[in-house]
């Protein structure tokens, strides 16, 4: 009854605290969490509409391939259906893919401060992660490359980076995939693609379309707002969704959540509105930091990575008896940063608010 | 990007058809499905209820460790909250017992036939399938105690047997741990256990307090009629829940599925019900099968597994074109069976006039 002897090494995920078990530890009836990079706005009404239709199949399982919402999503991707994986969320896709390509004595290249996923399932199926260092909270492509060698199966390129914000460019990653060997499998996780607005943030799925090695991740847990239901999909070669299907577990992607996918995948409005508002709320954060002299790193997801210039853990523990609940850089390799979701015009103004009070800075300005 | 290639040998699941699928093709208005052992009643009402409590959540992840849910059930089950795991399914439970505890070289025994992910996540973890003879669509637990060496990590007894229904006793049970070395898991996957009644029937929870080795495989799926939402659970020593933590996906037990398991868990009257209706169905088709001549497994489960003595691909394919799915023995071992869900009375009887039409039989019985 031994465990693979390679799980010892492996760390057990520390999710962001839920906001039950801070109401119920601290007594506290209102609580804000800006700590999972979940959606403020929620999701679509129409989402709540649609599982309705479902009332009489709750006892039904799940169509294994999810053929609409693979219909539905492939249109409104524009690529063939045999390229889409569903998963229950993007997280077992990651875990699909280490199980379908890792064995003892390969490689995975990945940055070191990402993520965690990436490092946890390539311990569980008994490789070695190699960690390669960030540059100002940036993926060093030229570095990752030269990581690779004849061992390393998988690169996983986090962009928009978890949990620094940061990106890298079209052009950067096609010079990226250049440099590397055709027995590698460059996997894109883009959980945060639909909140970008920079130009330069590439087109995966048009690299998808002309080269097998690579795989994209997203998720309807992000801009969707359905993390409740677990739902994220990886677009890659039909090759490589087959070898996927293998490990796949039948009935994965469950039934609610692929309706509820379809529902919110129909909504551009709300997705758009999202989109627009986390930019303003990342602008506001940046402007009242840039007042205070705190410096971030570029914030291109839902977040905002900021350097308190403070112990991260007493900066957490402050708001958090606040009732606000952040990220602690501490344990991330930034022990000063705090992460903090982009929240509505409100929560943001309330956690500037707070994060002046613990920091003894001056009051933030007021918004309009 | 070549594949672990061991996933070369690894059968993709083949599920019972959805309705949906073959509304489609066969353009059928009305479909009934009895493939999936899905509950003929649905769920309690209280389950959809309870949903809209998470109206408002469906944007926040789950709490990882299901605390509302683990209490409720460690309190039903009497068994305290450290011994339960909680699973995507019960097939999800079967794949982190595999990723824990295989590695290449060990081996797993299993019956030949059997709940088939025993067999797949076994190969997907590069190990070796024993798979041991049934004895009249028994597990011979003799011969799997004989099975077991020194390379032997996993003994699987699905208990009601998917897909013969056969059950072994609680004392054929103790005899077989006892000639058990301390090395070997044995996971009793008791998916189908709400249906029993047989007195004789293990009290497999009782085992688990005394004995590390065993490990409960429960699911919300049957009885409660949950199958849609995904989640099943593991009772087990609560150092192996420990170890097996560390394989599970941070938010693998979706939100709704934790609450509607809680309201479904809650409804013991329902439960009550589906089991008593189900033992009458089962009366009722065993007693027409046996006025036809037609031999079976004794069913202890929610569905009958019979020998039609004609090709069971012909049967099924005879029965799917009257709008009814059940599964065919074909593919199972079984070649002139199908396995049929227990349906609702009315079911039950449509189900025996068509199965009477398909083998030339005469008219079943009509029932009061």
């Amino acid at each position: 009854m031994k465990s693979k002897s390679v799980l010892q090494g492996v760390p057990v995920y520390q999710p962001g605290k839920p906001l039950e078990e801070v109401k119920r530890e601290l007594g506290l009836e209102e609580v804000i969490k800006l700590a999972s990079n979940e959606n403020p706005y929620g999701c679509s009404p129409s989402v709540w509409e649609s599982l309705t239709e479902e009332q009489a199949h709750l006892f039904m399982y799940p169509e294994g391939g999810a053929p609409q919402l693979r219909q539905e999503l492939a249109s409104h991707l524009n690529v063939s259906t045999d390229r889409i994986l569903f998963g229950n969320g993007s997280d077992e896709i990651v875990q699909m893919i280490a199980r379908t390509y890792l064995e003892p004595g390969y490689e995975a290249v990945m940055a070191d401060i990402t993520f965690p996923r990436y490092k946890t399932q390539t311990l569980i199926e008994g490789c070695t992660p190699v960690e390669v260092p960030m540059v100002e909270g940036t993926h060093d492509l030229d570095a990752m490359a030269r990581a690779v060698n004849d061992h390393t199966r998988i690169v996983w390129v986090c962009n928009p980076n978890n949990p620094t914000g940061t990106i890298i460019s079209h052009d950067a990653l096609v010079s990226f995939l250049d440099r590397l060997p055709d027995h590698v499998l460059v996997v894109v996780d883009e959980a945060y693609q639909e909140y970008v607005t920079d130009p330069s943030y590439p087109d995966t799925l048009s690299l998808v379309e002309k080269d097998p090695r690579v795989v994209v991740l997203r998720t309807f847990s992000k801009i969707y707002g359905l993390a409740a239901f677990r739902i994220g999909y990886a677009v890659a070669s039909p090759g490589i969704v087959d070898e996927m299907n293998r490990v796949r577990e039948p009935f994965n992607a469950n039934r609610l959540a692929q309706r509820a996918a379809r529902a919110a995948l129909a909504d551009r409005e709300f997705v758009e509105n999202c989109r627009r508002e986390n930019r303003r709320g990342i602008e506001r954060i940046q402007a009242q930091l840039d007042e205070w002299g705190l410096s971030y790193f570029p914030a291109h997801g839902n977040f905002v990575m900021m350097d308190t210039e403070k112990p991260a853990d007493d900066v957490f523990q402050c708001l958090l008896e606040k009732g606000m609940i952040v990220r602690s850089g501490a344990a991330l390799g930034y022990p000063t940063h705090i992460r903090v979701t982009v929240g509505t015009p409100e929560q943001n103004q309330r956690f500037l608010q707070e994060l002046a009070g613990c920091l003894h800075l001056p009051k933030p300005k007021e918004v309009a």
